[in-house]
């Protein structure tokens, strides 16, 4: 079925309810091929892809490799249930290759088909580990503002914006909101070192709820929709160290940040940490395929798996073709020495980032780590009050339509997370595309017309 | 890599954390290859698949032309965002087609990765559509005892069953359940006809709570975990005319009827009910790609969209592969008459089930509606009385063990939900396998060996 662009377009608007998209928005970009962070529309338009799809295009667009995996793998044994005493190859050799590459004692693979999934699952886990060891009053799940930890009511309601919640509500009980590590926003912390606060505050939520009330703390090492926040070095290693004085339960949610991302396979890597259970999803697949895997610790798998198991599952957990394609997509990461990579051209694109913007007014911060970046949008340079925005006229929407440069908005800050693939000419292409809206952007956030 | 099983089996127990299987269950089964209803597993045994996986196989194992579709959308565009104006040709194509076989109002599609996301989604839209209407008080969700609705905590508070909530709470509140339709359980309605007791309790259960308050209400239209339960055909159109007194929404969890299982596109059809939002996952792609897609009403569609739209998206949304994979296998249920089939074989079987095992005291009741067949065993037939179970000996497992023929055991019933092109000769060895180890079974659960 071939159809132009008008038809597809008054198609689309007539069944398809995007998530974010008003009713009335008659605008729609068609997306028809990809290759490299290089995307194509059904009118022909090119594009330069620096969100990496919705942060997860790690090995980049039009890897024909993968679709061969999934080809054979689909021909051979497209999908039989993994629940009870079954299993196939493929989900076997991925969960004994993660189990390798996760930092120690994460030795354990459950499987889902996403991020959110992945949210709802570590929740049960935390609560269901306690429940087993006889605390079954462990049952609080400490968050933060800010956070985005998917959609489902479990995860979304440790998803930290009104936005999430609104309407949606009675949300999942037991979760508390502490503050956000964002040292960018020093009035949030009163003058105090961000770290400190954040650390007296958890001790004081601790024992406002009772350690023996909590059963885990869920936090993305840096937390991407609230606008790649990148905590002090020391915040991490300290929370832990609170946190294991009172019993409770880390889940790192790296559904962004796994898999090369930051230049490690894992943030806990990075910061070094060792949480308890890591969520992933993204870029284990590149998108390729849906799929999450959470990594497990042997004490947690140790009560999980006792008595008549772990009693939840998806359908789709341990998906031949997606765990297929899973390992191949690493086998690329590694291959192509895209870790390494992740930190050379993240750091290339933030250089490039400064020169570019650093000198406008409305810039208030550039920050990244590996190919996580975020331009942080202000009034005011001094007060840091941040950017008015226009929902009909955001500087993203600039950018995308005048450049064809995808990048995002979270938050007043335009936040980029490319394929790993990004050469130096398109990082710099970036930069440049930026340049020419931001320039033109008043700080009361309207943008000139070019 | 090519490992053999013992070596494959001793890094599933290492690595692998499976739904609903002890730490200490050392045997595996894993399968390797899949042609029709047949599967192989890694030792080159041979199985026929009377479960389609989990409820989802419909066109059947190794069909080579869904590899073909997927690897030319892989190659060309594996993925982009369908968040906010981005979208691409295959799911618009599907959610044109969706909107086509789904009855009117129904015209408006979103996606998502799978059953547990669409519940989560649908509980959301039900409570957000009142929301913007107006009306917030209306966060109530009714459901059924023995429901199953995944395992999110937004649908898993709607599922059930305790073993789905214990050691997870507290689950997402404001869930009633009410009392499930299952007439051969003629004690849960006091001699009563079982309609008139549900639609009663209904009645009464919306006044306690008060109708002001209740969003939606949300059922299998024939509940799989709870043992193939048919309802009495008056229940869904009685339950739909109160409901609709009322302004509480009707969703309908079609995860396992949708897509010709019951010999419609949806249970709607066969039950003559409109629904106001059908979740829909598993056939939907047969399994060779994870997707699930809500069918949802005009009239929900329209409070959806307005202002900022609705506020809630996963990952994978629209996957370009999963919409393609989802197009062609809806192609194949079409051109190869898969409803008429599923009608016509799924009545064969039963045949086949009542002539094999009709007179065996521990049958208790056979019942199937399309290709959902359920064996209820019980330990007299007089009183009705649940035949015991022996975790370490069930009537599944051993027939799984004997005969290769795989079943499910759903709370007391062997449960049945085949791919739609089951040959005649499979039916009738399904059927001789059950009645190879049920005329062993004693009324005390104990199956003598062969």
């Amino acid at each position: 079925m071939t159809m132009d662009t008008a038809e597809l377009t008054r198609l689309d608007r007539a069944h398809l309810i995007h998530p974010y998209l008003p009713g009335d928005a008659a605008e729609r970009v068609i997306m028809a091929s990809g290759s490299g962070c290089r995307l194509t529309d059904t009118e022909g338009r090119g594009y330069l892809d620096a969100t990496g799809g919705l942060w997860l295009a790690q090995v980049g667009h039009g890897r024909t490799e993968l679709a061969d995996v999934a080809h054979a793998q689909m021909s051979k044994l497209e999908y039989f249930t993994s629940f009870w005493e079954f299993s196939n190859e493929r989900a076997i050799e991925l969960a004994a290759r993660l189990a390798a590459l996760a930092p120690d004692p994460l030795n354990h693979v459950y499987f889902t088909s996403g991020g959110s999934e992945g949210n709802e699952a570590a929740i049960k886990m935390a609560r269901y580990h306690h429940h087993r060891r006889g605390e079954s009053s462990r049952t609080w799940i400490l968050a933060r503002s800010k956070a985005y930890h998917g959609i489902g009511y479990g995860g979304g309601s440790a998803t930290g914006f009104p936005l999430y919640h609104e309407g949606f509500a009675p949300m999942m009980p037991h979760v508390s909101h502490l503050t956000p590590p964002w040292p960018y926003r020093t009035d949030l912390y009163g003058g105090e070192d961000p770290t400190d606060f954040l650390i007296r505050e958890l001790e004081e939520r601790i024992a406002e709820i009772g350690p023996e009330n909590i059963a885990a703390m869920i936090g993305e090492p840096i937390m991407g929709v609230g606008g790649m926040l990148v905590p002090p070095a020391d915040y991490w290693p300290r929370v832990r160290e609170v946190l294991d004085r009172h019993g409770i339960l880390l889940i790192f949610d790296e559904v962004v940040t796994a898999y090369g991302r930051m230049g490690e396979w894992f943030a806990a890597q990075h910061f070094g940490v060792t949480p308890d259970i890591i969520v992933t999803a993204k870029g284990i697949t590149s998108g390729y395929v849906p799929l999450g895997a959470l990594l497990v610790g042997d004490h947690v798998a140790e009560t999980l798996l006792r008595d008549h198991g772990f009693p939840m599952g998806y359908t789709y957990n341990g998906h031949p073709v997606a765990t297929a394609v899973a390992t191949a997509n690493l086998d690329i990461i590694e291959k192509e020495g895209m870790l390494a990579r992740a930190t050379e051209r993240g750091a290339f694109l933030h250089a490039e980032l400064e020169a570019h913007l650093g000198d406008l007014p409305i810039v208030g911060e550039i920050r990244s780590v590996g190919m996580m970046l975020a331009v942080e949008l202000v009034q005011d340079r001094t007060t840091r009050t941040p950017l008015p925005l226009h929902p009909d006229r955001m500087p993203h929407d600039v950018i995308r339509r005048e450049t064809g440069v995808i990048v995002r908005d979270s938050a007043h800050s335009l936040v980029m997370s490319p394929p790993l693939v990004m050469t130096e000419s398109e990082a710099k292409e970036v930069a440049t595309a930026l340049r020419g809206v931001l320039e033109r952007t008043a700080p009361t956030g309207e943008i000139r017309t070019a």
